[in-house]
């Protein structure tokens, strides 16, 4: 089952070098979710042929422009090129008027549903559930409000041993159970565990999504343990000082965050105009954090 | 002097094939004013190697967001980068509240000084005057308010014959005078002609911008004879049904109109996602219109 992301956008707020705003496509199962839509992201989903309508939630992260200003662009694309089927976003509540005021004045009645759920940037939520997947959110710490987003593949089924099932001869109408977690029972009265008859399934995966904040503990709970954290990186460590003032991280803070929240592999992104070259960034990180990969515009990441 | 044009957009609404949504920069003897701001306009600045901080006006045509969604960004931009200098801003009114509403969210105060002047949709008008040149105004008809743009060069001056200063060794301070037109009477008392002593100037040259419209005569008059006309050419003329019901201009009915204007030359721009090659928008347009161009992302062309 498919869980990647691809990266759209790698920059900050001022956008240079070919690199453009913060956005990001995951890819969950085929189901595409957008996270930020900085300016630019429409264009980005053209060039690495993505067809805008497939997706089907947008999550943004606060009101920075760099993290949003795409947005209207995008959504106007979407109802020109005939989009019918509804689309979920979800972001600061303030968002609902910076789109109300900027389609009052095109005249624009999107030809589908678009369909706003504020976030809670005060405290953690759990925005959007299915059997499949969970998405939250968390607070960030940044200068207006923020927060981060987790996604979370749902349980997975234990893979059935078709050979035992076969020497068996369980009937398929208990199939599904045994997966469920059902003993079967034999018709001789032979009690055979669910565990016995199914390969446990692979751990579930997760992805977490901090987008602009300074270093505090308060998100490390939110994120632990994640298999995939994205973290921005916008400074060398050199410039700590000039991170805490503008309340942004550090290469190598997102590196002792990854590392405090037991994740896996660490993503770095949100680059400065001031690093032309990013592999210091990549190194600085690395030191601490050995599994850290810079995130690249046009590059899928597994889960 | 120059004065000249850099594409930097030359898309309609759904931006593709590489192609940006409208914006063009006008260097006027090396004042920049920026025409439109599709999305993206920071970045192809950036490509093209113009510093932002250099354009002093920026006009707007009307608010669809192919024509102005790269604004909060660019403005936000002009910011970080710390901009000091003023800078003018012309467009609807209600450009205003959009932007209000967006830097209110963002808590951004601007460092530099941002002056608002809305446009009138309603009747032409003179909207900035210097003696180098002056920007006016004219209603388009388009699906919501819409202006276009003319610039016209000031009254150059005539050139002093240099030999002939040098000859009758007429002082320098006469010299302002004679190229404003006062004649020079020489000590031995007698009067040398202002237009013996230079040479007429080149005419003055003009340049109008017609971003969406229909074809209607009304703005004719506004934009008569001026030396580049950039007129929108969204469809193909077998699309004339089409231009008509969504207030757009086939490449026929521009060519069409830079002859009734009297234009001396005419750039073709604002082309449908539809079209992945231009050649027969340009050649549909020259069967009128010989002396027509496409504009093409990245080129000068002349006024």
């Amino acid at each position: 089952m498919k869980f990647e992301v691809l990266i759209l956008g790698n920059s900050s707020a001022t956008p240079m070098y070919e690199r453009h705003p913060s956005s990001q496509l995951l890819n969950f199962n085929e189901q595409f979710f957008l996270i930020d839509c900085g300016e630019g992201t429409q264009m980005q989903l053209f060039r690495y042929g993505i067809r805008s309508n497939r997706i089907g939630h947008i999550f943004i992260s606060h009101l920075h422009g760099d993290h949003y200003l795409g947005l209207v662009g995008l959504l106007s694309s979407m109802h020109l090129v005939g989009r019918k089927s509804g689309l979920h976003l979800y972001g600061p509540a303030p968002l609902k008027e910076i789109l109300d005021v900027q389609f009052r004045h095109s005249d624009t009645q999107l030809r589908y549903n678009l369909i706003f759920h504020p976030t809670n940037p005060d405290k953690e939520e759990v925005i959007l559930e299915t059997a499949a997947f969970k998405v939250s959110t968390f607070p960030l710490t940044h200068r207006i409000p923020c927060t981060g987003f987790r996604f979370d593949e749902g349980k997975r089924s234990p893979a059935i041993i078709a050979e035992l099932v076969e020497q068996l001869n369980i009937p398929k109408q208990y199939i599904g159970g045994i997966k469920r977690g059902l003993d079967y029972t034999a018709p001789d009265g032979k009690v055979y565990k669910a565990a016995e008859l199914t390969i446990p399934p692979p751990p579930s995966r997760s992805y977490a999504y901090c987008s602009d904040t300074v270093r505090v503990p308060d998100y490390i709970a939110a994120i632990s343990n994640v298999d995939l954290l994205y973290h921005e990186s916008t400074f060398l460590h050199e410039m700590v000082e000039r991170a805490k003032e503008t309340l942004h991280t550090t290469a190598q803070e997102a590196a002792e965050i990854a590392k405090e929240a037991g994740a896996h592999k660490l993503l770095l992104g949100h680059y400065s105009a001031r690093y032309r070259e990013l592999q210091p960034l990549l190194e600085e990180a690395q030191h601490v954090f050995k599994n850290t990969q810079l995130s690249v515009e046009g590059k899928w990441f597994s889960v």
